[in-house]
């Protein structure tokens, strides 16, 4: 398969406004449409490491990098949209949520720091490292998914 | 209002796969709900900057800087997604876009150098400068809905 590659590199700012009342939502809907837009995006990102390391696709380090760098950005952008008030109702998220916002936001954290392990593995090139690695990161999603999104 | 900011900077990167029949999506529907999260994504952090355009927020260089360079990260994900075979079908996108891929490309590209221009300016942290060009790229994104998206 002959394919030409552009790699373009980009610096994402991200911001975590912690402890303000500072609304960025116009709509309730639009924060649950936000952070499900954002998750679906991580999932894409995350499942195609996923191939990789169930050996279904060959391992391009480049391509590996990008996706884990990508999940990584993707994930600090929307704890604030999971944790606007009323937003449990009409989505998959358990009210358990809103109710434990420190527990949340925590497992959140912990999630944000393995998916940076990930990235650095990633960049590593150590293919085992990553294995292991996606396996950690995904232990922590499913953690919080168990915990706080209905089945 | 008391508030803690923290920054964190995070490196996406940002391949651009030209030329190359390498299908990322599992199913037609996974193309279309990706390039229409991107697009949600988008919207959201260009209606933030809009806002402060518009004089409805105050101008904060550092908030509005994070939503450009977002805005210009997000954009260069979902030109593959657009460009899948089949996914106009119960979609917002005229078939005439994949019928006319170059085209489509082509304005993709022309709005991710607008984009690119408009996170410039905004780190420069002249307000008319992002105001002429918060425009100019509005316009790019009207040109390239106007044209393949449905009304």
């Amino acid at each position: 398969m002959k394919k030409r590659m552009t790699w373009v590199v980009v610096v994402a700012v991200v911001g975590v406004l912690t402890g303000a009342a500072f609304a960025q939502f116009a709509k309730t809907e639009d924060a649950i449409k936000y952070r499900q837009s954002v998750m679906f995006l991580v999932g894409q990102h995350y499942s195609r490491m996923g191939a990789v390391v169930k050996g279904e696709q060959p391992y391009n380090k480049e391509a590996l990098e990008k996706n884990a760098i990508l999940v990584e950005s993707l994930y600090r952008l929307p704890l604030e949209a999971f944790m606007t008030p009323g937003s449990d109702k009409g989505s998959g998220m358990k009210a358990d949520a809103l109710a434990q916002k420190d527990k949340f936001s925590q497992m959140h954290k912990t999630t944000e720091a393995e998916l940076a392990k990930l990235a650095a593995v990633a960049k590593g090139g150590d293919l085992n490292a990553i294995k292991s690695q996606f396996g950690a990161a995904g232990a922590s999603c499913k953690a919080c998914h168990d915990a706080y999104r209905n089945k």
